[in-house]
């Protein structure tokens, strides 16, 4: 596959992703609607979609349903969304602007944005539900289960919060970061999403254990090496091409893999990450060519 | 049956959702100890459990399997503590003292708070999908899904979160909220839950239509009349038997049924609500007279 196909395949993928996520989106009305709005802005802001698009991409690989995998692919997005909208409030970064739009609190207070965060998170699981309703056969119902099993824990204690959790604690202790504590944070704040993105799709389409074992692995190293790719941008990046602050992190003193390590250590880091799920995807029973070039494609990713 | 009998009946259901709480809370450690020690803390600040007292009573009534309804009892409280997490927020209601005790944020830092309740939201879902590991049948399947699909519409934008949009946005325009809002909010932001204690019971034992129908109704007179009441105990209650500041709602020219209609026609609209449920529930397929008894509870409630 040549490069130019890599990205129109890519392009085609965002796009799909973007017109599924904006489906499930609900309707601005009612004595809600300024929860509604608030809701649909965070989602519409915008981003690579990367979370649906990779659950698309795996759905895809393993032949799911997209009645059972599209309410997921528009979950996932929500739940990534309402992690910014709340990361976003004064109470904690105290960002104004995202994506080069301004963030939700700034539009709607920081109240409604607590609470637009907290419906969107909740409506995830209102969307994700919804695929029992396609579920034909008990295994397809099973399938379901184990794909909100895993959202979930991704998504919680244990998995992303449990990443900010320790991020929020650690800021306030900058000298106790060490490695662990920050691969820990990492994987969790980012790699979990991840995670759901690459395994969702694949137990939706019902691939082998094995696959399934690889794809967790996969995730991890790309969560970890996009986390890490994050901390570069932030030194290296464009503001404007990025839109959003950047050198907030060594401004606030912030542990980075980039601080612990230097920035060529970083980057060989996200490369050797990268390289490393492509020979897991490699391995796979299916072709994961494509998913593997959309990995290595976050290495050289300027925002 | 007595008065007596009652008190010991209701003093059992409360001991044993007290126990079945607990025992689906997370354990206090890892890197994320403080955001595990934060959504512990908001859920065992005590509180009357009425909303797993109301799931463990009509799961009862309709001989619904206790490993189904147990992580929907727990799941449900959950729901119901991480929103007041949320409202107690500075950006929210800025309320520093919760049941007598210091308000979560007051305790773990605003920062902390939003993610404790983000957290607690999520694993309310982490647990009651737990519930499908018990069911052993293609029905028992089914009804958990209609359970889990209740227990989110019920706490999201078109539950409870809708009410709280509602609530934050007719606190900026007191002007504008009439009954109809008034109703909408209260129905939303209290009774949405109430409905779930009620419900979910009975999906999960497999209750005929037309008393899940009935059931729904009496759930909506019940925390209509609930929170009718709390709006008369926020004027004529007393602090240290609440637990909570009281006159808050007079002191911000808050719309109220009682600033509406006034602090009778309050009384009487708990007791219409109240004995219509009672009604509703006699006429059940199974006895409901101890779930009509709890609903009459409510209104003689002092805190």
């Amino acid at each position: 596959m040549d490069e130019k196909t890599f990205d129109e395949r890519l392009k085609a993928a965002q796009e799909h992703a973007e017109s599924i996520v904006r489906s499930f989106l609900p309707k601005e009305e009612g004595y809600q609607k300024t929860g509604l709005s608030a809701m649909n802005y965070s989602v519409l802001a915008g981003g690579k979609r990367l979370r649906p698009v990779l659950l698309y991409v795996t759905a895809t690989m393993y032949g799911a349903k997209p009645a059972l995998y599209e309410p997921f692919m528009a979950a996932l997005e929500m739940i990534h969304t309402y992690s910014l909208v709340h990361d976003d409030l004064p109470a904690l970064d105290n960002d104004s602007y995202r994506r080069g739009r301004k963030s939700t609190w700034a539009v709607y207070g920081d109240d409604q944005a607590v609470v637009a965060g907290d419906a969107l998170l909740n409506f995830a699981y209102e969307t994700a539900l919804t695929a029992f309703s396609c579920a034909e056969t008990k295994e397809e119902t099973d399938r379901v289960v184990k794909a909100l099993q895993l959202l979930a824990s991704n998504a919680g204690i244990y998995g992303m919060v449990g990443g900010q959790v320790a991020d929020l604690e650690s800021d306030k202790h900058q000298e106790l970061v060490d490695e662990k504590l920050l691969t820990f944070i990492q994987e969790k704040k980012t790699a979990c999403l991840i995670d759901s993105g690459f395994v969702i799709g694949a137990i939706l389409g019902g691939a082998p254990k094995e696959d399934i074992q690889a794809l967790h692995q996969a995730a991890r190293n790309v969560g970890l090496a996009f986390q890490v790719q994050d901390d570069i941008l932030d030194v290296t990046g464009d503001a404007a091409v990025l839109g959003k602050s950047i050198g907030k992190d060594a401004a606030e003193g912030k542990a980075t893999y980039v601080s612990l390590h230097g920035l060529d250590a970083a980057k060989k880091e996200v490369q050797d990450l990268t390289d490393e799920a492509a020979d897991l995807l490699s391995h796979l029973s299916v072709d994961g060519s494509f998913l593997a070039q959309l990995a290595a494609s976050l290495v050289g990713r300027e925002k």
